[in-house]
């Protein structure tokens, strides 16, 4: 019996409409990398495992894909071990490659094994898939894209500015105006901690506070009185809750409350130099905020933290994240190395486009033209004209069956291709063609210059 | 201690240069893929195990990387089972999905998931990295992308006779002359078989045929030999090793060959309609020739055979290669749907290109420009800079530190970034910058306008 085509959950098929529409978010995202001065590179879909276990937590761990070892793969499992059944030990017995789960720690791989290859400060991007067994759901794959920007081999904070054009840009070429970009610095976080005498509960502190969003100023504080952080550290977070104004105003509060803590006023600094750089240049379309919640991963950054919020009213998370991370190659033998970077968010800025309707309507790859087929001599007089029109640049096909009129008249209709060319007896002995404009139904006799013209909307 | 950082064998990382050229040829394949009317789907890196499993021979079966389930995996294995220790069995109850292994049997199973909204005739490409647990060798990975293109839903030979206009077309736009399409039929090889009574024998005969490049005429009659193939049959066959003159030539004394077998003959006047059409409108640099060894899978094919070689004296396999099949998707249960498609091999494409020293020198992707960092408001005036030279789309980018001036213009040097752009006090103050030409030294002052025009070669 035949098998019920599908796929596993979690993953997608995408249609050529919609690859098409896929193509151009990834073109105009390249576009922008590229003309920043990055340059791309490729790493492979799976790593060994001891590249990647052990990066991401052991939730991490657990939502790696593992491949599973060719030929007799248990036979070289060890009995005593075999005979415990224990899945979590058996796996590195019988699998030792498993799925990219991020792009950044093949990238720290990558400069590793290649460091004597590469030029200093290294610019690179990297749009490829990512594999996650997480649970699927709205909006959530287990097969997705990430398109990342880094630099690597340099503290320097122009690097935060370029970045913060970068995602301008990039939204701006979109046509996605009024994106928010929010900034942080772990230092901040850091200061703020260490001020309020939570330095030892940093994580829990942060955590609970990136939550802000979700649960409310409430529901942080409960969150940090459950992590054990002391009332009086609680009521001294207090500020943070009512930071108000503009960027200035909002640095010139924190400043006050970090005098204290030399880190937390390297954070200041750092924010004020980035702020005041792109204040000084100008947005195009998006808009910066201060965003002293902002975690995300904290144990991964050191320095800045990025993340970009779709425009005010479209239901979305995060379109783009990143940060800075010192010494993320440290994990592979080359110390020192500091490295900063951003992600752009492709299955969500595609779900906010079509939502806005901002796709370019030329996206489409359909044909320009489908040639009828009304049989051999129509259709070898038809498929000269096509060789012709296809190297001017058009899309154009031929039917490929001279079925009847009506049937191929449906296809192009289906298709959404805009017109049809008829070559009948007549066309061919007055040595022209007859174009239909699928639209409007007109129809009218042309040279083949003309059919030319016509296609290409010249 | 720190892992030494290194990749699966047979997979490997792509450098900026490597990624530049694979995009390049990728982007040709592509814009005639869709100048032909061919529109883009994709589909998962992983089906359900159940999709690949047995569509591609025990040998197939076993080089598909397969993913170890998630979670418990083990827990869910009957003891007594679990007991036998048989990797083969064992594989089905902890594993159900595994990587694509070529793009075909993915597109028969998204058209037949798909069916209700597809318009047919259906022409897909579909260009995506395929995984094969092959032992790696030159030129063999164990993860490579293919280039397909095929069409399903019509029977019409106007498609066979597109397809090697298609590879004509791409290979003359690659710059890559004098490839040879080699063009069979299936049936002509059942006629085959069936005049020389050996029908039974068609696999056994045909497999032996496809190696007469390798092993020559008499390894070919020795193979045959022990397959059992019958003395008299082998020697009917040996019109075929004298097969000469042009393809009509060919098609001529094959037509005699075959007069008393139904298959034969259609065979002989489907390759006649395809090579009259080619003659007719010509080729722009490939060159048409019939090749009656030519079997590749033929199991698979049951039309047209395929197969591209790369311009006499490179020494390349095949660079590309398909054919006709019927009822592929039949064992997804959609009966009747004929398709037929072609491969591009981008990774051999590649490497006679680079042969041949082929590729377009404005290929690789490195900035037009680098400013020089002379401090923070050196670099602040020279960043303005820079953001109207992007507008422009010129690739430029800033160096992040004010490193000393020669560690500046290695770099520049290293990367092969052809100008360096220096913005010192002067510059500043009267408001231009100073351009300089990396190869020849070349120094002078201009302004932005004068930069943007340099640097877009306007």
């Amino acid at each position: 019996m035949a098998q019920k085509p599908g796929i596993p959950k979690g993953t997608r098929d995408f249609s050529p409409a919609e690859v098409a529409r896929r193509n151009y978010i990834i073109a105009v995202i390249r576009k922008q990398f590229e003309l920043f001065g990055f340059q791309p590179i490729e790493t492979p879909s799976f790593e060994n495992s001891s590249t990647l276990m052990g990066k991401y937590g052991e939730e991490g761990d657990r939502l790696i894909f593992k491949i599973l070892n060719s030929g007799d793969y248990l036979g070289k499992v060890d009995d005593k071990l075999y005979a415990q059944k224990d899945s979590l030990r058996m796996t590195a017995n019988i699998s030792e490659k498993a799925l990219r789960y991020d792009l950044t720690v093949p990238f720290a791989r990558y400069v590793v094994q290649h460091q004597n290859e590469i030029d200093f400060p290294f610019k690179r991007y990297q749009i490829q898939p990512v594999w996650r067994a997480d649970r699927p759901q709205k909006g959530r794959f287990r097969e997705f894209y990430q398109c990342d920007a880094d630099v690597v081999g340099s503290q320097s904070l122009w690097q935060e500015v370029e970045f913060v054009q970068l995602y301008d840009t990039v939204f701006t070429a979109l046509g996605l105006k009024g994106v928010t970009i929010k900034l942080n610095n772990r230092k901040i976080l850091s200061g703020i901690a260490e001020v309020i005498g939570a330095k030892d509960k940093l994580i829990d502190f942060t955590v609970a506070l990136d939550k802000l969003d979700k649960i409310g100023e409430d529901g942080v504080k409960r969150e940090m009185r459950e992590k054990g952080i002391a009332e009086d550290a609680i009521a001294r977070v207090q500020p943070l809750f009512g930071l108000e104004g503009t960027i200035a105003d909002k640095l010139e509060q924190l400043s006050g409350l970090l005098h204290t803590s030399e880190e937390g006023k390297r954070g200041v600094e750092e924010l004020r130099f980035i702020c005041d750089t792109i204040a000084e240049y100008g947005l195009q379309t998006a808009v910066l905020d201060l965003d002293v919640t902002l975690a995300r991963g904290l144990n991964y950054y050191t320095g800045a933290i990025f993340e970009v919020a779709a425009p005010a009213g479209v239901a979305m998370g995060s379109i783009g994240g990143g940060g800075r991370y010192d010494d993320l190659t440290g994990i592979f033998g080359l110390k020192g190395i500091s490295g900063v970077g951003i992600s752009f968010g492709l299955d969500r800025i595609y779900l906010v486009l079509e939502e806005l309707n901002l796709f370019p309507e030329a996206v489409t790859l359909t044909s320009r033209a489908l040639f009828i087929n009304f049989g051999e001599e129509e259709a070898r007089y038809g498929l000269r004209a096509l060789m012709a029109l296809r190297k001017q640049g058009i899309r154009a096909e031929l039917y490929p069956d001279s079925a009847k009129m009506k049937k191929q008249m449906q296809y192009a209709d289906k298709r959404g291709i805009p017109y049809t060319v008829l070559t009948g007896e007549n066309e061919i002995r007055e040595g022209h063609y007859t174009l239909k404009n699928m639209e409007t139904g007109e129809q009218k006799a042309v040279t083949l210059q003309e059919l030319g013209a016509i296609l290409s909307g010249t």
